[in-house]
C-alpha cells in the first residue's frame, strides 16, 4: 500500500502546533509531507520546506495555488493540514475543499457558525472527509471511556463536572507571549478567548465520551485579570437532551495548572474519572464505590480503543501520540475514499460537525453571557 | 481549673452524631456531660443516661425542664450540646439561650433565617456563646489556609470551585436507611435536602478560608434519582462581594463519592487545594507553579492553625480531633466567660452568624431556582 | 455492664505517648483511669493526677506500691498501662503481673529476649493478658486485609516489600528534641535505635497481616548521620517460613517522610498496598492488574475488620482511632476475663507474643550486621 | 544541515522494539533509514524494507554484508542502530565497528563483561561513538534530577531506595508470550533473566542520576514462580564508593506494576523522587520536608534537561521522547565526528562505558547469589 501525500498550509519555523502535527503524523508514518505553504512570506517557506525536505517547486508562496496545484498533479497531495491562525481556516479549508482535498483542521476550526456550516455542506456535496483536530479525543482512554458509556456500563449519564483550567496567563500585563498575546486580543480572536481556546475542548470532549447533545446553556463568562480584555474564565451550566446537566469550567489564571482537561462523568450505575495529564489511566467507579484504576494496554480495555496503543502498558504514551491517533483513522479514511471501499462508520475522528457544534456552544454561551447569564438554547 | 460540665440534647442510642460530639468533647477532656435529655422517650433517655453514668435526676423527660433546672443548679451545666433533627432546633437553642446557658448546635441551624436571627438577637442580648458546629472548619489544615490567605499569601482570591459530592443515595428507591429518609422527606426537611446538608458546608468552608462574602448566587437545583422529591444535585454559580467568582456543587448521587468535601482556591498570586478526605495536608501553589505539599505538624504551619494538633505529623487526625478543635476553641471561650476574661478575637469557631448566613444562602438559592435560575441577592 | 477501671505507669506532664494512650482509650470510654504512678517524682506525679482527676491517695510514689495497693482494693484497678522508657519497662510488668493486674505496654517491650519471655511465662503461669501496642495494627484497613490474606484473595504471599522511613533525625548535631536523645544514646537505647524503633513496627505489621514467621534474616545496619552512635538506616532481607522472601527498610534520615511505615504485599494471585499515613484504604490489585482502591467504611470490608469502625466512609479516622481499636479488643477481653467468660479467640490485639517477637527479630540482626550481613536463624 | 543516515540491524515485521527506535528517531527526523539487515531471512527482509521505504539493494541478507557494503559506499551510513536478541549483540556490534560505523545498541549490551570490554576497547580504537539504549535516562525529568544532585540541592546522596518491580510474568506456566518466553529460557538467556532486563535498567538509573559507582553488592536472586528456571526476584544490598549505600529490587511476579522504575534518592539536605511511568514529574523536597511537584516544561528546570522538551507543560511526553532524547543526543554527535567537530562532553547520552557497568553488575550480583548472598566488590 503506497503512503498517502499530505501538504501542510502554516506550521513555519517556529510554529510550535505546526510541528506538532508533522510529528503526530510521523510516528506511524501513514503519510508523507511533500508540499506546503508554510508561510505568507515565500522566502520563510522556501526555508521550512528545505528543513523539511519539500522540493522548493511544491513550495507554495500561496495557499489557493497550492491547492490547485496539488489537485492538478498525478502525485498531488491526498490532504491537507491546515494550522495558521483560526481566523484564516475558513478561506483556506474552503479552497482545498473546492479543489477536491480532503482537510484536516486545527480547532477550533472558524470564527462563526455559518462559516463552519458552509464548509461542512462543501465537504458533503463533494464527498470530502473532514476532520477537526480535538486531540485530546484521540487518547486510548477517551475512546475506552466512550465504549463503556456506549455499553451501559456506567447506565445513565446524569451530570457532568467537566473543566479545563490554564494558569499561565495569572499576571497583569503578561500576555504569555506569542501564544497569549493574539487570544487575549479581540482584533485577533474576536469576541472570546479562553473559551474558544479550551471551552470548546470540553464541550468536544464531554460529546465525544458521552454521546450527550447539549440542549441548553448559561454561561457566566469573566474578564477577570487586570487588563484583560475577552473572556479568561467561564462557568457554565449545561443542561443536555434527555436530562443530564453539568457544569463546564474554563480559565487561564489558574496557578498551578497547565492543561488540567478534567471530566467527572456520574451515571446511574457508576462513575467515570480522567484527567488530561494523567491520560494513561481510567477511573472506573461502579455501585460498590471503589475506585478502579484502568491503564492503557491492560486486558479490561475495550478492543476499539485499545487497538490504538502502539506501546505495552507501562511504556507512557502521550499527548503526541493521542494526535497521531486521530490521524491514523483520518489516514485509514483518506485512504479507503481512494480505494473505493470508505464507510461511513470507518470514521473514528472529530469531523466537521463536532467543529460546527463546537461553534454553536460558543455562540449560545456569548449570548448567554450578554444577555445576564439567562439560557440559551442551541 | 474545674472541668466544664455541659449536657445533650438529642443522642440517644444510636444517634451517630449525638455520640460524636460526645468522644469530640473528651478529646481533651475540656468538659464533662452530667445532664442529658436524650430522648423524648424518657425510659430511653434514663437508659442512655445510665450508660454515659449521668445521674437519674438529671436524665431530664423535656428540654425545657432541663434548661430550667440546669440553670438553677450552683453545679449547672455552662453549655449545651444540642443533636436533634434539625426542625427542633429552635425551640431547644431558644429554652437554653432564656435560661442563660451557651448553645452549641448541630448544623444545619434552623430552618428559616428568622429563626436563625432570632436566635442570633437573643444570645447577643443574654451575652451568650453560640456554636454551630461545622466540623469541617475545626481542621488544623482548614485554619491554616484561613492564615494564608489572611497573611496574602495567594494575593487576591479570584474564584473558588468548591464542591461537596456524595454518592450514598444515588439509588432508585433507595433512601439511605434512616440517616436518608428524613432528609430526602419534605415533611421533615422542609424544602431542601442536598443544599441544606452538604451545600451549606460548601458555603461555610469558603466563607471561613476565604473571608469572602456571598454577593449574589444563581442556583440550579435539581432533582435527579427517580423517586425523589427534594434537590439532590446543586450547581451554584457565585459572586462574591468584592468581585470573586465561584462555583458551589453538590451531590448526593456522585457513585465514588463519599465526603468529598474540595476547595479549590484561586487568587493572583497563588492558589490553594484541600480535601476533606485527606485533611492532613494542603496544597500551595505560588506563582511559580509548583505544588507543595504541606502537612499538618510542619514547620510551614501557622502558629494559629498548629495549635490545634494533638499528634506529630505523620500520625494521622480526622474528623473527630476537627470536632474536637471547635470544642476547645467553644469551651476556653465558656471558661473565660465563667471567669469574666472573655473577649471577642477569642472565638475560633463558627459562631451562629455562620448559621444565619447559611440560612440565607440557602434560602437565596432556593428563590433563584424557583424563578428558574436567576441571580438572586443575598 | 460496669465501666473498666484501669491505672498508668508514665504519662506525667508532656508526656506525648502517655497523654496518647489516654484519649484512645476515652474514645470509646471503655475503660476509666483511677489511679496512676505517672512518675518518679511525686510531686509531678500528683500535679498530673489532679488534671486528670483522680484521688490524691491513688496517685502512687511507686510503681511497686501501686501494684500491691491497688491488687488489694475492692475496687482496685482491672488493667495498667505501662507508658514510661523502654528500659523500665520490663520491671514495672512484672510488678504487676506479680499483684494478678493485666498490663498493656507500650512498644518495644523491653530490651532483651530473654526478660520478654519471662514476661510472657508469667502472665501464661498466672492467666493474665498483657497487650504490647503495636498501634498500627489497630487500623481496620490492617484488619481487612489480614482478613483478605487469610481468605485466600491473593493466593500465596511471594515478598513482601516493607519500610517505615522518617526523616526528622537527618541532620547532623540535631538530635530531635527529647524524643530523639534518648533514642540516640546508647547508655539509654542499647545497641539499638532506629531499628528497635521503626523496624519492630515493620516486623509486626507484616507478621500480623500476613500471618508470616521470619525464618532467617541478613541485616545491614548502618549509622550514617554524622555524630551518631545507633544505627539510622536498616536494610533487611528477610525470608519467611514457607519460602517468601522480603525487604525491610527503616531509616531516620528519609527527608520528606513522616510515620511512613509502607506494605506492599505480593501473592500468586493478587497484591495488596497501604500506607499508614493514608490508613483510610487499602488497594486491593487482582489477576487483572486493576488497582481496587477499598476504603474503610464500605461494604466490601470484612465484618471482622469493619466493626471497628467509628465513623461512615469519608469521615476520616487517623491514628488515635488505631489504638483506641486496641483497647476495646483489649478492654472486652479483660471485662470477660473478669465474668470468667474469656476465650483465646477473642483476643485481636498485639500480645506478649508479638512482644516477644519484636525482641529475636531485632537480636537477630544486630547479629547479622556485627557478623558482616550474614544470615542469621530466628 | 544534511540528514544523518541510518541502518538498522533486527526491527524485522512485529518486533516492537525495532519500531519504538525507529519512532523515536522519527519523531525528531534526526536521521533517516535506508538500509537494513531486518531479518536473517531475507525474504522478511524484503517485505520490511519495502514497507518501510528501504531500496532493495540495501536489505541485506547478512549483517556483515551490510557493514562492509554501508562503509564502502559513499552516501552509506553514519550509524547502525543494533536491536537483535541479546546474544548476537556482540558480534554484530564488533562487525560495524570494525567497518568505522557508529553503533547504538539496545540494552542489555552484551552477555559478559569481556565481551563488553572488547566492544568499548574497539570502540575507542577506532574514534567510534557507541550508545547503549537505557531509553529512561532519557527522559527530561532525569536529566533534571541529575542536574539537581550535581549542583548539591538533596547533599550528599546518603541512600537510594531503586525499584523496577514488574507483574507480567506472575503466573505458573504462564510464559508472557514471545516477549516472556526467551528471558526465561536460560538457553537463550544465559544465567540471568529478571536481573539482566530490569536489573541494569535500575543499576543505570541510579548511576545517571547520582552519579554514584557501585563498590561491592550482596544479592539474593530468587526463583520464585513455580516452573521458572531464572531469577524473577532479585532483592540487592548495594555499596556505593564514599559510603552511600541503597537496595536495588526487582520483580516480575509483582501485581500491578508495569514498568514500575521508582527512584527514592534520600541526600543530606534533600530527597528525589521520580517514578517511570509518571515522568513528567519529579518530586524535591528540601530540608522544610515539603514535597515539591516540579513537572517538565515548568521555569524551574534546568537548561540542561529543559531543552530535551518538545511541548509545553501539559502536554504530556512519554517513552518515546525519552528514547528520542538519547537519539537527539547521539546524532548531534554524530554529526559533530561527521563535521570535525566533536568534543567529549557533547556526550549527553548512555554510552558503552554504562553497558560494561551493567554487565558487571550482573556478573557480581550473579557471584554473590551463588556463594549465598554474600558481599562482591565489582
Amino acid at each position: 500500500m503506497a503512503k498517502l501525500r499530505y501538504g501542510m498550509v502554516g506550521g513555519g519555523p517556529g510554529a510550535f502546533i505546526g510541528e506538532a502535527h508533522r510529528k503526530a503524523i510521523s510516528l506511524d508514518a501513514t503519510a508523507e509531507l511533500v508540499a506546503g505553504c508554510f508561510s505568507r512570506n515565500h522566502e520563510k517557506c522556501l526555508a521550512q520546506g528545505e528543513i523539511l525536505g519539500i522540493a522548493p517547486q511544491r513550495c507554495y508562496p500561496d495557499y489557493r495555488e497550492m491547492a490547485r496545484a496539488e489537485a492538478a498533479r498525478e502525485d498531488g497531495i491526498s490532504f491537507v493540514v491546515v494550522v495558521t491562525p483560526n481566523n484564516t481556516h475558513y478561506e483556506i479549508c474552503k479552497a482545498f475543499l473546492e479543489a477536491g482535498i480532503h482537510v484536516a483542521c486545527d480547532k477550533p476550526l472558524v470564527t462563526t457558525v455559518s462559516e463552519a456550516e458552509e464548509l461542512e455542506r462543501l465537504a458533503k456535496d463533494k464527498g470530502l472527509l473532514f476532520m477537526v483536530t480535538y486531540t485530546y479525543t484521540g487518547h486510548v482512554t477517551m475512546k475506552f471511556m466512550r465504549d463503556l458509556i456506549r455499553g451501559g456500563e456506567i447506565g445513565t449519564v446524569r451530570t457532568v463536572m467537566a473543566e479545563y483550567p490554564q494558569g499561565w496567563l495569572y499576571k497583569e500585563n503578561d500576555w504569555g507571549g506569542k501564544q497569549g498575546e493574539w487570544r487575549c486580543d479581540p482584533a485577533q480572536s474576536g469576541r472570546v478567548n479562553c473559551l474558544g481556546d479550551l471551552g470548546t475542548h470540553v464541550e468536544n470532549a464531554v460529546a465525544t465520551v458521552t454521546g450527550l447533545k447539549i440542549k441548553r446553556v448559561l454561561a457566566k463568562m469573566d474578564v477577570v485579570v487586570p487588563g484583560r480584555k475577552l473572556d479568561d474564565n467561564d462557568q457554565i451550566l449545561v443542561e443536555y437532551e434527555g436530562g443530564a446537566t453539568g457544569i463546564n469550567w474554563t480559565s487561564q489564571f489558574a496557578i498551578g495548572c497547565d492543561n488540567s482537561l478534567r471530566l467527572r462523568i456520574y451515571g446511574s450505575k457508576g462513575s467515570l474519572l480522567w484527567f488530561q495529564e494523567t491520560p494513561e489511566e481510567v477511573t472506573l467507579i461502579r455501585e460498590d464505590g471503589i475506585p478502579n484504576i484502568i491503564k492503557r494496554g491492560y486486558g479490561a480495555v475495550t478492543p476499539g480503543a485499545a487497538k490504538y496503543g502502539r506501546l505495552p502498558s507501562g511504556h507512557t504514551e502521550g499527548w503526541l501520540e493521542a494526535m497521531g491517533n486521530l490521524y491514523d483513522s483520518f489516514a485509514a479514511c483518506v485512504q479507503a475514499k481512494n480505494q473505493g471501499s470508505f464507510m461511513e462508520d470507518m470514521i473514528d475522528y472529530p469531523t466537521i460537525e463536532e467543529g460546527v457544534n463546537g461553534l454553536k456552544y460558543v455562540e449560545a454561551c456569548l449570548k448567554s453571557n450578554e444577555k445576564g447569564n439567562i439560557w440559551v438554547s442551541l
